[in-house]
């Protein structure tokens, strides 16, 4: 066996503990050490025995690293961290700020480019999954509608909301996808959905004492921009079941490609994923994506990367001639 | 606009008839000739403007075409023709005799190498885009099961046998996944599903005059290896139903991954299809893939090549920068 692939990870929230967690699944990887701008001692790792180094050291280990996993935010975190990390290190993000990517793209490319690194961006599920599930439903059928659903999902900024109506203790709000857009999609006929036609709210609510639930209901449910526009439910419950059931952070969606070919035979490719933990299976990704980094970092195919630029058979361990024995 | 890329088919039964039509949807590319081991005078394509040449004469052609998609079958035609035009022609084909791929695809990428040829094998969508999600599967989801499932979908070998028994007129069988079966998979239970476990059977049955429908029944329920461990279903039904109904060649399945990550959180990922021609969906997917190949030809990437080798940018007729900006 080759040596394992030497990993780093810059940022240590929810999706660098997740890139910690999915690193221990892949035996021919190792984390050797993360990078935070917290005081190192104050942070702690799922496994003690790996090193955290302060981010402004960064730079002293660009040779002790195959490839950094960059684990912080888009709106702020990644456009500066990327293009200097780039620098030193073959880097895989999932940066998502959707309107920003050919800029942030252009930056890294030439980063990376100067200085011989391959540098991945847009890495995850939407961004990454979903756009290759796109990219595949165009291609194959030319002639079709594609619809991205997201939920059952955990939303951050409608459930702060529902945190802010009057009498509400705790609450959390899940985006769902309609059953009945979806079953439409599904049969072919390629409606026009709007996003909001596509999806629907659903909140759970811990009333303060003595509040009132259809007061709270009502502010919810007739709240402008949120809520009043979409099919949303308000379901009351206590504190110790909230802590019990929504305390994780599910996610999930559907890529649906509706088309016709030859004969006007209708022809549906559907992508789902049910996640039950979103910063866990977005750091999935970026660890199966970091293997092909590295790959290509050995045959200096250098530069920015997207998921649309990666062979699949890079993210596997396997061999091609394993793969093409087992899995074709 | 760059010239159009110029396709040619060999073999023209409904695969073929299939091609055509996918590459009418696909403006950057030109159907130039059809080759046919009958009479080409014989042959009658969608589009009579577009010649047929006698497959013994394709050598003569290989300045004019600079893909060939290959339309014959896996069991004789593919193991001969594949190597021998990969000796003139970059190709595509959708080979799918499983346990022969590796010795396929040796002979193969010997011919297409001392040839300077690209050559693609087992495109389409089992092998081919279920191969891709079983791939990626287990590379994002390293601790899990894989589940494949087919149908509903048209199975010739059983209509075959239901034609067999004694008082059938016409008939026809459906294979299709088990909704249990799949619903348990979708849970994360991880089960252990024999193929049998996974499938029931449902047949079309129209009887002969004087036929008696439980006799059929039963013979059809009880024959040993077809159906006589599955879940099936015998519908009858009159011959203008049946002329209506079941002429057309549908198929599709299922592809899901049930994993595990950190804090053993369940994550799910489901890919299907639900197709209303095979054939027809199968000659799409081999057209975008041809466009792959023409691309990797013109960099002299050559070779035999499989679904896990290709790029998936390489599909669309999209420009990277513009496949970044739409569909990231």
């Amino acid at each position: 066996m080759t040596r394992q692939i030497r990993v780093a990870i810059a940022g240590y929230g929810n999706l660098g503990r997740g890139v910690e967690a999915a690193l221990s699944q892949n035996p021919d990887m190792r984390l050797v050490g993360v990078f935070s701008r917290r005081d190192p001692s104050s942070v702690k790792l799922l496994d003690s025995n790996t090193p955290v180094y302060a981010m402004a050291d960064i730079e002293q280990y660009q040779e002790q690293v195959d490839v950094m996993i960059l684990c912080g935010g888009s709106k702020s975190d990644l456009p500066e961290q990327g293009p200097y990390l780039a620098k030193f290190f073959n880097t895989v993000d999932s940066f998502d700020t959707h309107a920003k990517v050919p800029e942030y793209y252009a930056a890294l490319d030439q980063s990376a480019r100067d200085n011989g690194r391959v540098a991945m961006l847009s890495v995850g599920w939407d961004p990454g999954l979903f756009s290759l599930n796109r990219l595949f439903g165009e291609a194959i059928l030319p002639e079709g509608e594609t619809y991205t659903f997201w939920g059952k999902g955990l939303s951050q900024g409608h459930s702060d909301a529902v945190r802010g109506v009057a009498g509400v203790k705790s609450g959390v709000q899940y985006t769902l996808p309609s059953e009945d857009a979806i079953a439409r999609v599904r049969s072919g006929e390629k409606p026009e959905l709007s996003t909001r036609e596509k999806h629907k709210r659903e909140c759970y609510v811990v009333l303060e004492d003595g509040a009132d639930a259809d007061t709270v209901r009502d502010s919810i449910v007739t709240m402008p921009n949120y809520f009043a526009d979409f099919d949303t439910t308000v379901n009351f419950i206590d504190q110790a079941t909230f802590a019990e059931e929504h305390s994780s952070m599910p996610h999930g969606g559907f890529v649906i490609r509706s088309g016709n070919t030859g004969t006007d035979s209708t022809q549906t490719i559907e992508y789902s994923l049910a996640l039950g933990s979103n910063p866990e299976f977005t750091a999935s990704v970026l660890v199966a994506y970091a293997r092909a980094v590295y790959r290509l970092a050995r045959v200096s195919d250098i530069g920015a990367k997207t998921v649309f630029d990666i062979a699949p058979g890079l993210l596997s361990p396997k061999s091609p001639a394993q793969l093409r024995k087992e899995l074709l």
